[in-house]
């Protein structure tokens, strides 16, 4: 397996933080999460004046092998044609990324079809579709390790033309019920509690997702290593993001963790290499059943809560004004030293 | 006391308005919150390309009689203080407004000084401080008028600007207090389950504003109609931002709901104009016992939940992107009519 080498942001600079973000002109605490979120961005960026610099969204697309057993309601055409739209930019995340100046990157990491060249997306395709995990293994431990070479070497186009805050997003037909199994795997909560209703299923279609990853679970012969089972039923635009997350904390940069499927990517990320934990930054708490109960065996506090399950990195993407926030709140605001106002607390 | 006339929106367009949000490339309703917001808006604003133009966030300030009884860990002064701060940019409603590009319009409702002309501070002092509620109706009716009148004034330079979204915060020493007597007013909660640690109080000041509190309440002898009990334990920023947000809704605008005490001022309004419920947007949920409750005793969902209680109009300023991302989904994602993605649901 892919290594990557990720510390800890050094804590020493935490008290220079407190002090600075205690001695703003407001009651001690009273700017809530923004105080929190000034703390760790200052850490993982190591100064007491973080910035964000072209925040960028990567949004990794791929199709899934389990979508023959009829888990979806959205067809598998859906991948291709909402991968296309994205980067002809009338899609959900398009106009969140202008609204917040998000520079938005199309990655094909195993769509099953051929993108025309020119058609901007980028080929990193591992490749078409993963396979059905109910019969076999999704991908190889060689494809997936691909999958996270790739994903780093995404982060690190975007790190080195200057972004230092990156979202992940996805697109793939089939990807919650991926997502559900890594669920089950990464913490150990009753698969069936970890499926959801993905992007509308009915309670027919709850069902028969239910009978078919139970299925594919019991069917597992696997060597029961957390690598092979993340192999077995992941997907591959799952495990690129999964090396983007990871390569995005080995170089200190900003993670903002999306929906379901993202969150059960950063939990993968972090079974690997708990450290990654520190550069994360949790945008959003959907309606996917599961997600709640994900983000609390994480230990993760997303920052919204705005019923979205959508994918492609929305949730991600809408939190991040409030990261802007403590940004500038530790870099704008005034300290009781700096001007007449009785500190009181 | 001061008439307001206030319609709701006309829900003729209800039906145009969903079609076009369902018909959105998404799954229906994956964009959860924003897909309300839209809804919300467009009726607001009768029209199927709603649009946010030239947001302001009012803020008045005053003092409280009641802060001689030692109800507030924050000295009076800091209202004067923190009033001036405002104007000269540095304190958190700042770089919120600066962020969000919100105008910020700083408004003497009562404080108990006189700001040097030209200070930047619109004079529309009723009186210097109210009166302490312990002893005496902190306002007169025709001093809570006046205030009415002023805070409608206020809305009525922006709107006539071109401001068609407005936010309301407040500074006031002491505010908290008054806020929690409101909020026992509008709602019948216990009055002890509507006080809290204002800006910081400890236990034993908590007990104390209890104590004190508990006193007034059953000290009143006035009329006991809502009217004489909103002036008897108001405050006169309190009352003006009423005046503000009923004008708003007679206005048709989009009126953003900050933390606890703003919560209760459009509780009050609510009270004396239901419709005028149908022009908020509810904007976040603080830390300030009770104002969990009170929101939950007003049906409002609020979008954040950022563990703020700065007052200013922070919570509300801070929710504004999220009203900017309804407004432009609804405006610039593709409907399935235009793009070539097969609609699954």
């Amino acid at each position: 397996m892919k290594q990557f080498f990720i510390t800890p942001p050094d804590r020493a600079l935490e008290q220079a933080l407190r002090e600075k973000i205690d001695n703003l002109t407001k009651p001690r605490g009273s700017l809530g999460r923004l105080e929190e979120l000034a703390l760790r961005i200052g850490l993982i960026q190591q100064t007491l004046t973080p910035s964000l610099r072209q925040p960028c969204n990567l949004l990794f697309a791929a199709d899934h092998g389990i979508i023959a057993e009829g888990v979806s309601v959205s067809p598998k055409e859906v991948t291709r044609q909402q991968t296309e739209h994205f980067v002809r930019g009338g899609a959900g995340i398009n106009f969140l990324c202008r609204q917040h100046g998000f520079s938005l990157v199309v990655v094909d990491a195993g769509v099953d079809c051929e993108f025309a060249p020119g058609s901007g997306v980028v080929d990193m395709k591992v490749r078409r579709s993963s396979r059905n995990f109910l019969y076999e293994a999704a991908m190889t431990p060689d494809e997936a390790d691909l999958c996270l070479e790739r994903g780093a070497e995404m982060t690190d186009r975007i790190r080195n033309e200057g972004c230092n805050i990156v979202s992940l997003g996805e697109m793939g037909s089939g990807n919650t019920s991926a997502a559900a199994m890594w669920m089950h795997i990464l913490t150990g909560i009753p698969l069936e509690r970890c499926i959801g209703a993905g992007a509308g299923l009915d309670s027919e279609g709850l069902a028969r997702k239910r009978r078919v990853l139970e299925r594919a679970l019991a069917a597992y012969s696997g060597d029961g290593s957390l690598w092979d089972r993340l192999c077995h039923f992941g997907g591959l635009e799952m495990m690129m993001a999964v090396g983007a997350m990871l390569r995005a904390a080995e170089r200190g940069m900003v993670i903002l963790v999306d929906g379901f499927i993202m969150t059960a990517c950063m939990g993968a990320a972090m079974a690997l290499h708990p450290a990654v934990a520190e550069y994360a930054v949790w945008g959003h708490c959907g309606d996917e059943s599961g997600h709640r109960l994900l983000l609390d065996a994480l230990g993760a506090r997303p920052l919204l809560s705005l019923s979205l399950r959508l994918g492609e990195g929305s949730g991600a993407v809408c939190a991040y004004p409030i990261v802007e926030s403590a940004v500038r709140m530790i870099n704008e605001m005034d300290s009781f030293r700096e001007v007449e106002v009785t500190k009181y607390f």
